[in-house]
């Protein structure tokens, strides 16, 4: 185990070395052996945990690249541990939600007074993309995401960006544990995005502030209702 | 590779149906096999995968548990990223630095009235020590990350402890490639640690607002001082 973390060690500090970025090709098995000093098997399992945390990429009958370092590793772990909490209390969910409403939140002066109008056509769009599917009782997870992802742009801060994603990703694949969302709360919920987007569009962060807080309350809502009572 | 994210799904599989939890014993290897119908070796690699991600854990001459599922792994990802743009501009540095501020602000008014006495008498002890290990001409890593951890403790969010966590190891991993830090900027940072302590003791929501983007100015400066104008 510390040999293979050993070997990682290397091939991250040959990539740093050799001021490779993300897209670019690493050398060949062969010489990433003499380049880190360590046997072809231990590369390639070193290769394989760089892998699974995107920091390199294996594109077979290609090659290996420096990877993207997206957040998928958590989105992979932390959605496993809400799943394997759904059943008791939801508690890991409820945490992704106050996480996200906070960020979204502490950002609404930098979002309120950055949008563009391009930025708040589209963010229209959306939300009555959300009313209309609500409508036909269909769920609109993908604008839902584009939505919020949006709505982060103007602060031009790739974290945010992927933790925004990441968090989103999450919790679209535990509230389906929940039971699934009947059309009334998919009208509300539409309704709210809407509200968010006239707050953006007056260019008014506190009003911006209380229309994304509201927007969790259906959320929070179903939440609340499926918690069992502690039995401690 | 879609063998084996299938492989790691059916072990992901199989914790869920058994409702086995973080620290619990997965079966055999053997019996693993038979359970996702998979070969010894597939099973192998994709315990692997799910051991980088902390979703498993193994322990050599005991047998695989389940993992605490930390998040790790986006410690790794995030902390090279941050490294790889140490080079040039340091902006995953600055977008942490960003996201943390966020964060701490945000939750600011649940801080202020959440603390006890206990934490409030901590934070006061370990912002002291952070004083006295500048007048020694110390850093003060250890006490910092204690500080900030025990900082966001009354909002009892396990998500937030973590991400909290994960980016203070992020900064402290990236934040020595800006050079070494003088004992002026030490003794200034650990006084701004003071100032948040005392606005969290006169429950002072909009003071500690202020104190804490108040003590994220020298880090900030730190950035933009070796930040090189873009040549684009």
């Amino acid at each position: 185990m510390l040999r293979r973390n050993e070997v990682a060690a290397g091939i991250k500090d040959y990539i740093l070395r050799h001021h490779l970025k993300p897209g670019d090709l690493l050398p060949t098995e062969a010489e990433l052996c003499e380049a880190v000093g360590a046997s072809r098997s231990s590369v390639r399992e070193a290769v394989k945990t760089l892998s699974a945390l995107d920091i390199v990429e294996v594109r077979h009958g290609h090659g290996t690249y420096v990877g993207r370092m997206s957040l998928a590793a958590l989105v992979e772990s932390l959605a496993f541990r809400g799943l394997l909490s759904s059943e008791d209390d939801h508690l890991v969910l409820g945490e992704v939600v106050d996480v996200r409403q906070n960020i979204e939140q502490g950002f609404a002066p930098q979002v309120a007074q950055g949008l563009d109008t391009d930025q708040l056509a589209r963010l229209r769009t959306l939300a009555a993309g959300m009313a209309e599917a609500a409508e036909r009782g269909d769920d609109y997870l993908e604008l839902d995401k584009q939505f919020h992802l949006l709505l982060m742009e103007p602060l031009g801060n790739d974290l945010i960006q992927q933790l925004t994603g990441a968090f989103w990703e999450v919790q679209s694949i535990v509230t389906p544990t929940l039971g699934s969302e009947h059309q009334g709360a998919l009208t509300l919920t539409a309704s709210l995005h809407m509200a968010i987007v006239e707050a953006a569009e007056a260019r008014d962060a506190a009003a911006l502030r209380t229309a994304v807080a509201a927007h969790y309350d259906p959320i929070r809502e179903l939440i609340a209702s499926v918690r069992r009572p502690s039995t401690a």
